[in-house]
């Protein structure tokens, strides 16, 4: 990790406070600090509060000095469910489908995820390293500091490794912008070799493919839907990769609602994601039991589907995160600032949740809420700073970018020009 | 204006073809060349075509060279209707919107049109113009390379000439990185010096300011609405305008059907703006009269209000143009990105009718398609180069900027890093 020596001076700091996820009416509570000093020392944060307050820092440490007059320092942003790594592009489909053809003659066409899992597989590691790097600069221009980055399209072990293999490269590689976590999501659909024979497939990633990718994952995650992982194949999946010691994700809920809510909370999953078709009493559950609700919103406005019942969540004590989703296919978009508009115009949630969402709960939904998603004393040094000192700016600036400087364990990764 | 020489080598060139607006059908028609020449002289295309085609140039004259392999190439953007121009911001006002506070209780609390009025009143006209400035700069790197910027925030006579002073000035500044046409609207509300005279207010423009600004706008534009500017009123303030020779707009149709899009036909006005509730009978006399119908679905998005019938203008025979409408207080922002998702994704509009609604025909909007809006021989040397050779990327990369390199009059303007 990067690990420089940095003094923000001026800010308005803007942060939620903790080392959990905040849940329900939590969500709103921001601690604000005006002209505020935020010290990183060797990439961790050794003192973000008052300037007046602050203690005084070694004289024989060099720190670069950042003033941030007129700005507001918020955590760096955590974008928790990704998937950064693919072969290929699918721009005619997305055609296609806004033309109205179905999801079946889209995939007699040769589209779908079969497309990009096709050009997965045929893909260098060098490629896919090179092009998941593009979009991690991207992501790190609007204040993107963590991302998680899941397999699943390459459906079979070599394949499937080589992408884990990809993502522990650029978790580990010092010029990187962001932090990368990986999620091995060998069950993101029935490859073709296994059509027909789902139940199948998950015997073969539990006996075949778990066993050698434990290590390099930290998430399992399943695509739990109707006629792809139904309820019984994905709760067989996630205890056998609980048991080698993965933490659990969950698709969940997106296409039709299937009680995934409801699994999520009898394995105490860390998050469950889209969450479109939810019950009720898998919302209930879910906050019960402290899952994570990883909301999607740019998945849903690109497919004109209805938006994920965030207020639900968070009246029912849930904690939300927010997250793009970025992938080939359903969403190609890692737009951090249309996914802050959705979630205040579409999605009814207060500017403050929505930072909340970004921040802590995604780190919480990585289960990092210890190490990042917040401005405070031993949290890593991952801060983006506004071009202004009002937050409100955030979803008013609709879909435009209000970051001016991303900052990872002190150091200063991307600034607006 | 910007003189450049350059030749952009490789490119795919995508561009509508003419000198006026493409109506209805012909939206859809782009020529698509590969292995496309750009030859850029002095600022003017002198060759846009086959490269195999392409004539010698003088060898004393000195070129840039270009390599745009793998990119598309379109005519620069144009953003056919802004209010670029503008003191203060409104954040909060957004804010309050959002958790359903009424027009008349923000109106109370100092905020809506009359806030950024104040703040306009009071900006300096360096103030107004580095602003300016800095919206232009992100608009650049989005592709566009001809952005209309509207007066109306002054409301009397000195501001309003301010407002236009500013606007000229960008549009004469060599370092501006768009060209920038000016549009008379004094009549964007009733300033409260004329509160319950709209009437009067009306003779005041048009035998008091009018006079004093026809030569620093191309357009006069009116705010017609119920309980704002109605039908009569309008049309008499256009006519009068007209009479001293400038070019008619009009906000026509936003908020309730109030036959403003007939008004602009009878008018003959060159485009008639908003258009959300226009009626059948206004989309069939602006077809047949050849008003540009300019939709701005940002704003429609951040006002959670239904989109323009962009199908029934173009089923109909109209032209459709796009614009941002980047304003301090429905829509601030200038999203280019983000207007093609939402016209291609909601208001079922084509990529390749997008493609024309923001090059020739935003060109049309401002009666400056004879100059601009395509990529042909005799035209300006604006162009848009995508990171990409498949234009279809556009809405695919949903509310992301895919502009590679921005140019203008053959310099370029802005590079992505």
């Amino acid at each position: 990790m990067m690990k420089g020596n940095l003094k923000i001076h001026n800010a308005t700091i803007v942060t939620p406070l903790g080392r959990e996820a905040a849940q329900g009416a939590a969500m709103s509570e921001l601690s604000i600090v005006k002209d505020g000093l935020i010290i990183i020392t060797g990439g961790i944060i050794s003192y973000a509060g008052p300037a007046s307050e602050a203690p005084a820092t070694r004289p024989d440490e060099h720190y670069i000095e950042y003033d941030a007059k007129g700005c507001v320092a918020l955590p760096g942003f955590v974008d928790s469910h990704t998937h950064l790594v693919f072969g290929g592009f699918r721009p005619d489909e997305f055609q296609w489908r806004l033309k109205g053809e179905s999801y079946m003659s889209i995939m007699e066409r040769g589209g779908g995820i079969q497309s990009t899992v096709n050009a997965t597989r045929e893909a260098s590691e060098e490629e896919l390293y090179r092009k998941a790097m593009w979009f991690i600069d991207r992501m790190s221009e609007m204040g993107v500091t963590t991302v998680e980055a899941k397999s699943g399209y390459g459906l079979d072990l070599d394949t499937e490794l080589k992408m884990l293999d990809v993502i522990a490269r650029l978790a580990s590689d010092q010029d990187c912008k962001a932090d990368v976590v990986a999620t091995f999501l060998g069950a993101h659909a029935v490859p073709k070799e296994f059509a027909g024979r789902t139940s199948e497939y998950i015997d073969y990633i539990i006996t075949e493919v778990l066993p050698k990718i434990k290590d390099k994952a930290r998430f399992c995650d399943v695509f739990c839907e109707r006629n792809v992982f139904e309820i019984e194949d994905s709760r067989r999946l996630l205890q056998a990769a609980e048991e080698m010691g993965l933490k659990l994700k969950l698709h969940a809920d997106e296409i039709v609602q299937l009680g995934g809510g409801e699994l999520a909370a009898e394995l105490k999953a860390v998050s469950a994601d889209h969450l479109l078709h939810v019950s009720d009493e898998g919302i209930r559950k879910m906050a019960d039991n402290g899952v994570v609700a990883t909301l999607l919103p740019l998945t849903a406005f690109a497919l004109k589907e209805p938006y994920a019942p965030a207020r639900k969540f968070i009246d029912g004590g849930a904690a939300v995160a927010l997250a793009t989703d970025l992938n080939p296919g359903s969403c190609f978009s890692g737009s951090i600032p249309l996914t802050i508009a959705l979630a205040c115009i579409y999605m009814d949630m207060t500017v403050e949740e929505v930072i909340t969402a970004l921040t802590l709960n995604g780190a919480a939904a990585l289960g990092m809420a210890d190490r990042i998603g917040s401005l405070e004393g031993g949290k890593r040094g991952d801060v983006a700073i506004l071009a202004t000192d009002n937050y409100n700016v955030l979803p008013y600036y609709v879909g435009m970018n209000c970051v001016k400087t991303t900052v990872r364990g002190g150091c200063i990764v991307a600034e607006l020009k």
